[in-house]
């Protein structure tokens, strides 16, 4: 079967991270091309993977003749923009959640991807690839645990990083859009069912910039969908404990968690601490294996012309809802997720 | 030090529970008289623990001079006239949870415990005086965790027992009252702060009954302190595994789990469905130790002539909470804690 | 039913949990004497729990015509002597582990227990009356996990307690008769059968009094019984984490660990160090349910007129494969268990 | 760097694996040839990988000039024969467990890579490739156990494999030498000293097969090291929970333990079995990083001209150990480790 030739765009940390698991442990994908302001970055990542070509300018980029597919991991509001270039010059995309950094965005990459209809479009979501949540998935759509009645999902990233994460707040989007868009996935994925009514509160109880920026350091969501289904969700910064994102599913048959023990191996220390689990440092370490099977779901269905289960419109509604938590946060009401 | 005679009202599941406690595991403590309206149960009770006296008449029984203090287990619209007899009578009084049906009859119990300065009062919170929850808050309380963030509680009962529960549940005053008022009452003793906001949604998934009560089978309440904490509280009546009660409470510096895996004991069993730990099969084994534990610190508090740490006004801001609850799962509206 | 009048002989750590069980947590007992050397001791126990006679001599004590039984937690080289008096006194006998310093001291044990059968004997094998052990054992007679394999069973001691265990070692009877006797008990009882070769190892790690002693800070033993079961034991003197007594069974169709993780409740913590349970302190913490539960079994088998499960012939058992353990130990030579 | 070419002997279930993994997980690798007796799963193999050559025999394979290193995953009897045709012809070799058959053909191996000390042997310990094993080898190198005074190891394959071990049984080797040489690398790679004395025992507890085979079903042996430091180790080849290796460390600062819960992945499932994490299915799935591991640690040794760690001294050390067990287990003596 053909090679898939990638060209990605962006190499900050989550960007890194695509591009080596695309030259090294992705089959029948090969990273062609890289593109990024920073050139001392691009240089490195080159002679790192031995990459044909670099860019410093997308649509130079996107021109590229050789190239199949455009991986997007730029910056938020970019998204769309790149989206666009990419899917407008003949390629099939991948990109990077969130889809956009407003509602508005999400629609224009909707109507971008729905002009090319025999180019793929994939977003994100990584987490419906990581064999944790995948498992879960499979449990629940064999009826293991009956009809789905809760799904409560926490995205805590460690103390360890708070500098990295303050610095990056203000372009973050808020935590609502950044952090829960996740969660707010998994709970469609889950339930099968559009969040209708939504709850967002929270409070700053360490980093005071965070007021400043009119958002929490803390934040709690509670989502009522149209099935009856209900959620919950809560998204922290500073987790004393390492990075731990953990769902949970309450079925009337039976329930499922994941990471409610978010160890990062198999090895128990016992210490004057206890018994105790270490936990993974980073997202990075927590999901790599996740982006690896991401990039090979990808580059499977370029290859055999199928579509991805993550559409653009998936990327859309869960835009929506984290909008609406930002707001209800804001006006401190309870909101009605409409549109 | 003097013993301490105590007559116990209400011989049901808890009732019975509280009586063979104070026969058996209370150190100080007799259990000297019992009442109840069911003769055949009156007569077994008192043979099984040699009882002296046995009442159909709550207000016989007050009057007997032996007896130093009552223990209040009748249904729960009955407690606050059962305090109050009790009360009148000058014996000191334990009383079980929820301190009454309404907040009319809370406020009405807080009058006629203040009438009676010199005898001592204590609500039934058997959870505070379980070994876990006791560890957790003693953690907080030095710090260990930093700021309290937010605090989440779930109540399930075992599927096990669901035929029981749909007897009562008519008689239970909602989910809200019946189940979340333990929880409440854990989110002010953690967070030490009032809920001023609740939202209380829910649905039925299953049991067809709960419709007709206006009340879900399976409800949740998201609530914002006063002092910015947050809460998430969840009670079911249908859990697969057993009776699983579990707290959370997440700080700025770490956070702690409780029954996280509710675990009966510390077996783990190997089998083809993996590696297993069994839950509590009932509410009554799960808190049983806790149950004898409170039963302690009363009969204690009696001896010594010390203030139990349960307060009748406990008792009433805690239904305050879950009345709205309720009212906001009726209404579909998020509402303020008023008055 | 008649209330069971106890005399208790030793007040140390374990003598003062015995005394205090049967004054406040064991129905139908009371603690009608005790008797120590320790004179300040004697009057602290019987201030405490209002106990009516003390004595500092066994022999006295056991002619008191009130008493029904006797509890011997004695030193370990004092309790055939004290068997023997209270047998010959016409009481029931309870008495706590090992049965004797020797197994020539167990057989004098066997024929006084012999020459009373009207009397009631029960050893402390206290393990077997907590309720972890209780659900393994009742599983494996059930069959859950078909035929007994193996059999592996820890007891290590906390650091934290480190000076009082060294302090006491030159007379404890060394690691494998002081510590492993609880191991080889559940070894018989869980495989059904007999220990016919064992092989006894170990070094001095850490402790240097152990090499004087002739002993191991850490020691394991290697048993091959008669049908074929294997089982392996550690007895360490210093873990970090806590006091943790372990046993796993494995079977045929299953595997069953108790205190695989030794958690003192259902607490978790997360913090820098991982997610962490934490261990029971010490051994008297961990085993207090047990050593209430031997005692209420005890108890209600003299008032039942009911034979004990455990027989003084696993006294003499138990102690024949400790000695044959500690004998290969020091001649480095696996042994056969004779006679 | 250039690419390392590489040509794999063996396709059976273990050997598919590598295969798969050369050609699709280690970065710098290229799996150029194969060789196996089958055609079919030749055929197969080539087809799904692309691979340039195929071969039947080893002794043509190993005279193609594109090769760079031969990877053997041939039945245990032909490993040392296979390694030296490839070390002959000039290549790096990559051999599987155990080392040979017999510790005569260990001495063989040693030989042979000491006469070309310009190629690189390393043998296929993966255990000490798993990032768990890593974690803990980490640890106690940098001291945060103290010193090492136990080290436990089972090796458990799960019952639904039962067959296909039956099939296999005659010519393993036997439970020592098939399954115990992982755990005794283990024990020689955490306590850093060699076993001198060993005890090795068993039975039948379940199938025949393994009578006649004068081997048993279940098998334990006991070590005794040179630096006083014991070991225990446990081999079963019909766990009902699925593929189970456990190793635990005790030193005298803290305990380590790798797999007590054999999870594999993240999710706990809460049903009428109580709360429960499910095991690996097979070893294949709970070594499969472990495998990629080891080939890109040998694949990065070639190209950086490196040593690797497993040398062909660890495999002759082994085997010896794993014999001497043997012939313990078949004497029913303590037997010194000779020579």
């Amino acid at each position: 079967m053909k090679t898939v030739k990638i060209g990605s765009i962006g190499l900050g940390r989550l960007g890194y991270e695509h591009a080596a698991n695309i030259a090294t442990c992705v089959p029948g994908a090969e990273l062609t091309a890289i593109c990024d302001v920073d050139e001392a970055q691009l240089a490195k990542v080159q002679k790192e993977f031995d990459v044909p070509y670099t860019y410093t300018d997308v649509n130079e980029m996107v021109k590229n003749p050789e190239l199949d597919a455009i991986v997007v991991v730029s910056p938020t509001p970019k998204h769309v923009e790149h989206i666009t270039a990419a899917m407008n010059a003949g390629k099939h995309v991948f990109s990077d959640k969130p889809l956009g950094a407003t509602v508005e965005q999400c629609k224009e990459a909707e109507k971008v991807v729905e002009a090319h209809p025999d180019q793929l479009f994939m977003l994100g979501f990584m987490r419906r690839f990581d064999p944790s949540y995948m498992d879960a998935k499979q449990k629940i759509d064999n009826g293991d645990i009956g009809k789905v009645i809760m799904v409560r999902s926490y995205t805590q990233d460690p103390i360890t990083t708070i500098e990295g994460t303050l610095a990056y707040a203000p372009h973050s989007g808020g935590q609502f859009l950044d952090m829960c868009v996740h969660d707010i996935d998994l709970v469609r994925w889950f339930t099968k069912s559009e969040p209708k009514q939504v709850w967002g509160i929270g409070g700053v109880f360490e980093f005071d910039l965070y007021r400043e920026l009119n958002d929490g350091d803390n934040v709690c969501a509670t989502l009522q969908c149209e099935n009856e289904a209900m959620a919950f969700m809560f998204a922290g910064r500073a987790a004393a404990h390492g990075s731990h994102v953990e769902t949970e599913i309450i079925g009337t048959r039976g329930t499922l968690r994941i990471a409610s023990t978010p160890a990062k191996n198999l090895l128990e220390v016992m210490s004057e601490h206890g018994v105790c689990r270490e936990c993974y440092p980073d997202f990075l370490t927590r999901w790599h294996q996740a982006y690896v099977n991401e990039m090979i779901e990808f580059t499977n269905c370029v290859r055999e012309g199928r579509k991805p289960e993550v559409t653009v419109y998936d990327g859309t509604a869960v835009n929506k809802v984290a909008n609406r938590c930002k707001e209800s946060f804001e006006t401190k009401k309870m909101l009605d997720v409409i549109g």
